[in-house]
C-alpha cells in the first residue's frame, strides 16, 4: 500500500449514500443561495434566510413503504416525485410558496444503487418543478424504505389561509377532479410490476401536482376564508375543516367533479364514491364568502374549479343527492388507525 | 339513536391520536405565541414568525425502533426525551437556539394508549427544558415505532458556526466525557426489561442534554472556528469536520476525557475505545484559533471542556498514544450502512 493510499482514510458507506444525494440534489437550478439558503446539505443543520415581511410556514409528511407506496408497484422516480409534491401540497393549502425541503431517508443497502438513483431523479424533478431546493436531511439504513419530508415555505405576514375561518353561507369549492388518484391506485394494484403508462388518472396518482399557484393566488387576493388540501378524501377532510371552523357543510352530489370516461363507463366504478372517499388527490378545498363567489374563475392555470356546496351552521356534513334527499356523509376516507384498513 | 347522536359524526381513530398529542404538547409554557409561533398543531402547516436580524436554522433526525432505540429496553419517556434532545443537539452544534419542533410519529395501534402517554410525557419534558414548543407534525399507523423530528431554530445573521472553517494549528476541544452514552447502552443491553436506575452513565444514554448554552455562547463570542456535535463517535465525526474544512487532525490519547470509575475498573471496559468510537454522546466538538485558546474555560455551565488535539494540514486523523506513537485513527463509530453492524 502506497504512503499516499494509507493517508486516505476509508470513506464510510453512509458518506457514499450522502454523496449520491448531494450530487443529485445540490447542483442544479434553482441555486440555493438565490433562494435564501445560505448553507445546504453537508453541515449539522441548514441555514435559511427569511424574507422581511414574510412568515415561515413549516410542514412534515410521512411517505412509507407499504403504507403510502408499494415498492414493487410504484416506480422509484414516482416515489421521489410524490414524496415532495404531497408535502408541498400542505403549503399550497396555506397559500404559501415553498422555499426549501429536508429529506429524511431510510433504506436497505440493496436500494442504495439503481433504486436510489431513480428515486433521486424523481425528487430532483419535483424540486425543480416546484422551485424548492434541498437544504439538508438525515439518512440511515432500514429494511423498509422510509421517507419523511419537511418543507419550509413563506407567505406574507398574516396572509396564511387557515382551516378555522369558514363561516355559514360561505360557498365550498374544490379544484380539479376528485377520485382520480384513487382510481389510478386501483389501476396500479391491478397491474403486475411497475406500471408507468401515460394514462392521466395513473399520472395523477404517481405524479400529483400540488396546486401552489392557485393557493398563492387565493392568498394574495384574500378570496378564501378557509382552505386545506384533499389528501385523505373529501368525506374525511371536509369535517376537519368544519371542526376547526366550528361549522357544518352541505355538499351537492350532482355538482361533484367526478372522474369521467372511460373509467365511469365501467360498471364496477362508482365515480361519486371515489370523489367522496378517495385519497391522494392533493386538490384544494376552500371556502369563499358569498360576496366573493363571482370572483372565483371556472378554471385557474388549466385546472377546473367547482362549487360543490355550502358551509352551514349545523355542525355536520350532509350530502344532498340527485333527488334532493339529504343524508349525513360518513367519513370513509383514509384513516391509518382504523383497524379494518391496512 | 337520538337525533342528537346521529348528528355527531364519528371521530376517527387518527383524530384521537392527534388529540392526545395536542393535549400533551400544546397547552403548557412556553406559550407558542410568545415564541413566534402563530399557529401550532392542527392546520395543514405551522406558521413561524422569524425575528428580524436572525437566520432560521433547520435540522431533521430519524429515531427508529430497532435502529436508534429498543422498544423493550428504552422507557417510553426516555424515547420521547431523547428524540427531541438529539435533534436539538444539531442546533447546539451551529451555535443556534431552538424555537419549535415538528413531530412525525408512526406507531402501532397497541402503542396509542399508555406507551404514547409516557412517550409524550418525556417529549413534553424535553420541550419545556429546551424551551422548544411543538408546532406541528404528522402521524400514521405502523407496526414499528418510527419517529422523525424537525427542529427549527435561530441564530444571529451570519453567526452560524459551520464545520468547514477549521484551520491548521486550531486547537480541538470536546465538551463533557466521551463514551459515557455507549457505556450506558451496554448497561441497558445487559439488563432485562426497562432499566431506569439513577446511574449517571445510564442517564446520559437515556436523557442526553444537548449543549445548547455552550454552543450559543461560542457563537456569540465568535470563539469557535468550526463546530459539530458528537453523535456517531469521535473517530467518525472528526473526519467529517476535517473533510468539510479541508484539513486533518491530531488527537492526543492521554488528553481524551474518558469515562471514570467505577466503570473503568472493570477489566472488559476499554475507556479509550469508548471515547473514540462510542456514539450518542451529543457533546460538542469544536476548534479554536491559537490566539483564542486561553479564552476557553475549563468548565462551562457545569460541563468540562477539554482540549484533545490540534488541526493539521495533513488530511488525515492521527491518534498519538501515551508513548508518543502516532497511528491513523480508524473510523469505527456508528455507520448505519456498514453491513457488519445492525
Amino acid at each position: 500500500m502506497s504512503q499516499n493510499r494509507r493517508h486516505r482514510q476509508a470513506t464510510s458507506a453512509e458518506e457514499r449514500v450522502l454523496r449520491s444525494i448531494r450530487r443529485a440534489l445540490n447542483p442544479k437550478a434553482p441555486k440555493p443561495a438565490a433562494r435564501g439558503i445560505r448553507l445546504a446539505i453537508g453541515d449539522d443543520a441548514a441555514v435559511f434566510k427569511p424574507r422581511p415581511g414574510y412568515e415561515t410556514v413549516l410542514t412534515c409528511d410521512w411517505f412509507l413503504q407499504g403504507t403510502h407506496f408499494l415498492l414493487d408497484r410504484h416506480p422509484p422516480d414516482a416515489v421521489g416525485w410524490k414524496c415532495l409534491a404531497r408535502a408541498a401540497s400542505d403549503l399550497a393549502a396555506m397559500g404559501a410558496e415553498p422555499r426549501c425541503f429536508l429529506l429524511s431517508l431510510a433504506l436497505p443497502t440493496s436500494r442504495t444503487g439503481a433504486w436510489l438513483k431513480e428515486f433521486l431523479n424523481g425528487l430532483r424533478a419535483a424540486s425543480q418543478e416546484l422551485n424548492c431546493p434541498a437544504a439538508g436531511g438525515d439518512t440511515t439504513r432500514r429494511d423498509d424504505v422510509l421517507i419523511n419530508i419537511t418543507v419550509v415555505g413563506e407567505c406574507r405576514r398574516g396572509r396564511a389561509i387557515l382551516r378555522s375561518a369558514a363561516r355559514p353561507h360561505d360557498a365550498i369549492f374544490a379544484s380539479g377532479r376528485l377520485g382520480e388518484a384513487e382510481y389510478g391506485l386501483r389501476l396500479l394494484r391491478a397491474a403486475r410490476g411497475y406500471l408507468n403508462s401515460g394514462d392521466p388518472l395513473l399520472r395523477k396518482h404517481l405524479y400529483p401536482e400540488p396546486r401552489l399557484a392557485l393557493g398563492a393566488w387565493l392568498g394574495r387576493q384574500r378570496l378564501a376564508t378557509a382552505m386545506m388540501d384533499l389528501s385523505d378524501g373529501l368525506s374525511t377532510d371536509l369535517p376537519r375543516l368544519c371542526q376547526a371552523s366550528g361549522v357544518g357543510a352541505r355538499i351537492e352530489e350532482p355538482q361533484l367533479p367526478v372522474i369521467t370516461a372511460p373509467a365511469t363507463q365501467e360498471k364496477h366504478v362508482n365515480a361519486v364514491a371515489l370523489a367522496l372517499h378517495g385519497g391522494d388527490d392533493y386538490e384544494l378545498l376552500f371556502t369563499v364568502a358569498p360576496k366573493n363567489v363571482a370572483k372565483i374563475p371556472q378554471r385557474f392555470a388549466g385546472t377546473a374549479i367547482t362549487r360543490i356546496g355550502e358551509i352551514t351552521s349545523a355542525l355536520r356534513t350532509v350530502l344532498i343527492n340527485k333527488k334532493g334527499q339529504a343524508k349525513v356523509l360518513p367519513q370513509r376516507g383514509w384513516d391509518p388507525f382504523r383497524e379494518n384498513r391496512k
